[in-house]
């Protein structure tokens, strides 16, 4: 169970680990047909906002492969490309395998980058972190979540507790679908790292009683103006972090930034399904008929983040200047 | 459905609905011996602080006529008011009753007094909800939780939607246990009240997004000062509501003032155990061996609230000063 790996290219299909039988069930699937790879992507088999940029490369890399007819493959690849809307890594992804001669060869170049990025992103954010810290994250962040090396906001974490500071990682459940508790405590642990499951809304009491040093999350979408879309909860835990003086971080790739976006209300916030919130693995725990509210997003307003940990180095305000610089920097881990 | 009963008194027993297994199955239980009564509290067969007082004081009137040795009887009581210790309603209630001459007819006053308690209350914050408020609010505080006519926070909506006011309330489910999905969703469901279930880390998405009014919640313990102990998740929740400039109520009889502390950091805090957030009915979600932070109250400094619902009134702030006076003023519903 310590070596889970959450895409992989087998020749002739995309293997991926259903992230949804986690912890319990390690069982890896293998997609070949458009309904297969948007299915997975849209029903969170897949997850995490770099990892599904490089299942669907290697998704549309491999239509491309089975599908002759020009039109056909254009509509197919359109669909996995809009297989979720909010993480534009998913976007930026297809785009850039459609664009490539070789579309396989794309498709392993993204994510063999994503690995170096991921690593990148590790040492960058190093210095963020104190010895002793005591940090709350949010969802899942680490290698499940980027089909890479360690992933964004745990890779951090993960490159601190490497570099023997000793964290202490509060780890929030994140409902509804819970992936902080069924992924990321799965990854700490694994990785030896000190960590404490918390509900979602125990954060505010271990920020006034534990002495919480920072917040670090991942990211979804992340506008010109550092507006930043991720999982529903993060912008909660600004707040929060505002109101008690702790500082509050994004890690996240270059290809999570949307360049072309002014800020976060353009962002679009995908609204999932009541069973979400109204079922836990197949048994109600609402009143039938019930209406649910469950935007699987929310956008934190740039103010209220401290820094961001990129591959390309840690950006600080003004996010404007200091996004608007990362547009031209060169690509990490190309060959 | 319509028409449950969370404590009764039924000649030889006090029967308590089992709150665990709503809303799925309505079964009511007997509880005579120390171990069942004191069981059904820890358990959270029997929850909400006004509903644990009334049980309380009907258990420990049970118990004084089926133990006949007194030292065995007091410290019988005394496990009864032991059984869950933030709440400040179970001592209040188990010492009010152990005072009276007798007790049996002290438990069935504090009783029928939460009815006239809970409609005072309902009356008297009927002023603070705007017509089409949208109104969000945490736990159960319902006619479940006080053993009572309407509630606390709920007799206030309540009241609100009788009064054609047309509330729309944003119910956090209140993770780990689920009493808002559970609980509070259905008595809203069942009063006709227009009820939308979100995950508690989507309050700050509909503070953003939803045009939410006003945040109106229950409360286990009060200090003199106007900290205020309530179910886990109520602090953050009062700290999102003050970053988005929306006024954050506290609905509560006067029995859950302590008058005897300064400050909420004398109140103390219930650690539960870390099932309640690794498995969910019965089905584990986190890893094997994972540790947890799981304490089920947590305290909102009075700055953060903007009044208390009382059946004796409004308080406004200076609170040390309202709540003195509180403590003079005579008790709602006796005869």
């Amino acid at each position: 169970m310590t070596e889970l790996t959450a895409v992989a290219w087998d020749g002739d299909a995309v293997v991926y680990l259903d992230q949804r039988l986690l912890p319990d069930e390690v069982r890896y699937v293998r997609a070949r047909s458009v309904e297969e790879i948007e299915g997975a992507i849209a029903s969170l088999a897949v997850r995490g906002a770099p990892c599904i940029g490089v299942f669907g490369a290697f998704g549309v890399a491999l239509l491309r492969r089975s599908i002759d007819d020009d039109a056909a493959f254009v509509r197919a690849a359109a669909r996995v490309r809009a297989a979720r809307p909010t993480a534009v890594n998913l976007a930026w992804a297809v785009d850039r395998v459609l664009a490539a001669g070789d579309m396989l060869d794309e498709a392993r170049a993204i994510a063999s980058e994503q690995v170096a990025i991921d690593a990148a992103i590790g040492e960058n954010g190093f210095e963020l972190i104190p010895k002793n810290a005591r940090v709350i994250t949010h969802c899942n962040t680490g290698p499940l979540a980027t089909a890479g090396g360690g992933g964004t906001a745990l890779a951090v974490i993960l490159a601190a507790a490497r570099g023997r500071k000793k964290p202490r990682v509060y780890v929030d459940e994140t409902r509804p679908l819970l992936q902080g508790a069924r992924l990321n405590y799965l990854e700490l642990q694994n990785a030896g790292v000190d960590a404490v499951l918390q509900t979602d809304s125990a954060a505010a009491s271990a920020m006034a009683r534990e002495g919480i040093d920072l917040v670090i999350v991942g990211a979804d979408r992340i506008a010109a103006n550092g507006d930043t879309a991720n999982k529903i909860g993060t912008y909660g835990l600004a707040i929060l972090a505002a109101h008690h003086g702790i500082p509050f971080y994004v890690a996240a790739p270059r290809s999570t930034f949307d360049f072309a976006i002014a800020g976060g209300d353009e962002i679009p916030i995908e609204e999932r399904s009541a069973d979400e919130v109204t079922e836990f693995r197949g048994r109600r725990v609402a009143p039938e008929g019930a209406t649910v509210y469950n935007p699987a997003f929310d956008v934190t307003p740039a103010h209220l983040i401290a820094a961001f940990v990129t591959e390309c180095g840690i950006l600080r305000p003004p996010y404007r200047e200091a996004i608007a610089d990362l547009e031209l920097r060169p690509l990490v881990g190309v060959r």
